[in-house]
């Protein structure tokens, strides 16, 4: 088998077998084909997509590269959740309590983010003296003592997704739904929970603007899952105003205690009671969405979500004086005021403007080694549908320098658009396969 | 400027301006763009293609890595050839001559062959004692005495070329038009003729197989040429069966040289008065092709265009002996024959096949430092249209082993297709740009 032949076949729209995709995935991980050769043969996957079988293939062949992780200790029903990523997505931080408060052990492992915030990992290390960094025994040994951990991957999991991104991302291929379906998927079977429920965002602050292609990369995750034997479910959600009130990293976590002590915004606790629920129905736990999001809900409404938070954020090693007066978790010396200049509703609040104006405060990063401000954020007071009078609050900003607030202000200015007659706000759920 | 937006914007469909193609061939060649952002792009461009700026610009760029050959001194209308590669293309060897004796000064670089045969050097130094590697006063030199001079390129030109095609080689992007388009026009450049006529081969024998396919690189190579304010033409010349009688790399010149004798085959003699007498009319020395065939032919019937042959031969230390024994050049120990099982026409004599026979006999390379044998090759004694009863010679086979003689009958037995009924040979000069 040579290489130069398989990027031909690619080229010429030909599909590869479970041999060839082995081939491949192993020789880029030995050093055996260069990086030249498999930029070149990722740029071809661009062009021509891959078939499901092939997306399976590559995702077990990347998932296969490193450890896979057992959970059959946890019990038969393990359920993950991940998400594409959007403006002000907080939702990991409150499914976890949520579903261990209702029973359902959640060993989540999640990462550093790149992009307008950090990742759910950042958000945590907001709390000072969060350990995110656990070893599998400390990991395991705490979701069977508390049914709940999120931590950082540690261990030497799906090594050839680290090699294929890093390439991909400096060689323009990381836009390909069978690249990325492949990636989050490698991800999730290495992790080891055999119910997946997948939130794929879609809209102007998600990395799939149009529904379609989010359709296309939902299915394809799905499909790929069933063929490693796992039990799917795939969400379509609107991400075209940030979701909840707050983007920052600190200021989430504040929001998520928040929708914890059932005093969180509409949108998110919405999402997070459909995503568990989902979670529930393909457990078995419950019999329909309606029934599994009832169920869930008295675990907002009781506090024992949000004890299951403190309790985890303990037994990792956080600062509960944060979770009990989380206000410290956004507190910055300057403070800034964004103000509507007319009366009506807002009728557009794109999520990529705000998100531009966030990462502007320090919320986010471009490499990997950059640092990020835990303190930082922007509040959002009135979202899409909302009714406006001149002089109204519509977004507060937290920021480390009056320079950076002001010119967050200047971009979150351009974020709302307002409309004399009223507005409906979107369907935040769009589909679900 | 950054590569991998540049890729994205490929990828995306969209124009490069020159300066960025300029930053992509200057970073190529000094390494600050690394070979898998390049081979990424490259991939780009076979998938999205180039218009016609943009592979001028690329072809400038290239030129313009290495030296550009003046031919000033040399008068103001110089012609050059190329030909894209085809069985049994020895017109090089005919031409140069040729136009020399009529009066045209020709300084032809030509190159070492990679596929099934040699390249025209390789043909050259089938004649003992040969000098194929000139300094460039060496070649002007030769030129202004007797009008003709064929060498291997010597000093520093097109490197970006070179860059570009060892990696196109190993990553599956040679087959773009807009790429080979400006390999090719970069060399034609920098090597200073200011008219250009093209020899596009069409056919199973060429690397355009299809008619569609040599029109757009045709068509492609003379509008780069015409922006680099050179005098262009293409002809597309049928490949389907191989020019002339005869393929391998000493048997070649030993056409040539019958050719130049006036006594070599048609369709070979045919092609080179054709594009000798487009490079005669493009230099204001005819007033049309016919008149321009016609005065050429003299060349042939009188003599000087072989005794020009002879005279470059001796001017570049080439043994003239074998030039006056012309069958020295193709003296193996064994031959092989292979014969007619049935009568009729010769309806197909598929060129490809030809070349994978003439290839096991060892005229062709893979690499650039295989060795190649100078003397074996196959002489074909029918074609196409051409009337066989059972048990005539169809071909000849010169071969240095027993064993490689019978497995290249074997091979060139596949080439030939008779048909019970009369068939007419191809047309040889399909098109003209």
């Amino acid at each position: 088998m040579k290489m130069v032949d398989l990027i031909n076949s690619k080229r010429s729209g030909a599909s590869h077998s479970e041999e060839e995709i082995n081939f491949i995935i192993n020789g880029m991980l030995n050093g055996s084909i260069p990086d030249y050769q498999a930029s070149a043969w990722l740029m071809s996957v661009c062009f021509r997509g891959m078939s499901f079988d092939e997306s399976s293939a590559l995702t077990q062949a990347i998932a296969k590269s490193g450890d896979l992780l057992d959970l059959s200790s946890l019990g038969s029903c393990i359920i993950d959740k991940h998400s594409t990523g959007g403006v002000g997505d907080k939702t990991t931080l409150i499914m976890v309590p949520l579903l261990a408060a209702a029973g359902i052990p959640i060993a989540k492992f999640s990462g550093k983010g790149l992009g307008f915030t950090g990742g759910t990992i950042d958000k945590l290390e907001a709390i000072p003296g969060f350990r995110t960094s656990l070893t599998i025994e400390e990991f395991l040994g705490q979701v069977k003592e508390i049914n709940a951990a999120i931590a950082s991957q540690t261990g030497n999991f799906t090594p050839a997704d680290k090699k294929l991104y890093a390439l991909r991302d400096v060689t323009a291929t990381v836009d390909s739904i069978a690249l990325i379906a492949s990636s989050v998927m490698s991800k999730k079977i290495a992790a080891g929970a055999n119910i997946i429920v997948l939130d794929v965002k879609c809209g102007s602050g998600a990395f799939m603007q149009s529904l379609e292609k989010a359709r296309e990369l939902a299915q394809t995750m799905v499909e790929i899952g069933k063929r490693s034997d796992r039990i799917m479910s795939a969400v379509i959600t609107s991400m075209d105003q940030p979701l909840g009130n707050v983007i920052g990293n600190g200021i989430e976590v504040f929001e998520s205690i928040q929708t914890l002590k059932n005093r969180g915004p509409d949108d998110l606790k919405e999402l997070c009671l459909y995503l568990g629920g989902i979670g529930l129905v393909k457990a078995g736990k419950a019999k329909n969405i309606d029934e599994a999001k009832k169920h869930l809900g008295k675990f907002l409404e009781n506090g024992s979500a949000y004890q299951k938070f403190l309790e985890m954020v303990k037994y990792q090693g956080g600062d509960i004086d944060y979770i009990e007066n989380p206000q410290k978790l956004y507190t910055t010396e300057f403070a800034f005021e964004l103000k509507a200049e007319g009366s009506g509703y807002v009728e557009k609040l794109d999520a990529l403007t705000v998100a531009n104006a966030a990462k502007l405060l320090g919320t986010g990063r471009d490499k990997k080694d950059d640092l990020i401000s835990y303190n930082t954020g922007v509040f959002l007071n009135k979202k899409i549908g909302d009714k406006v009078y001149k002089g109204d609050l519509l977004a507060k900003i937290y920021a480390n320098s009056i320079e950076d607030g002001k010119k967050a202000r200047v971009i979150l200015a351009k974020a709302y658009v307002l409309a004399k007659n009223q507005v409906k706000p979107p369907e935040l759920i769009i589909d679900a396969i």
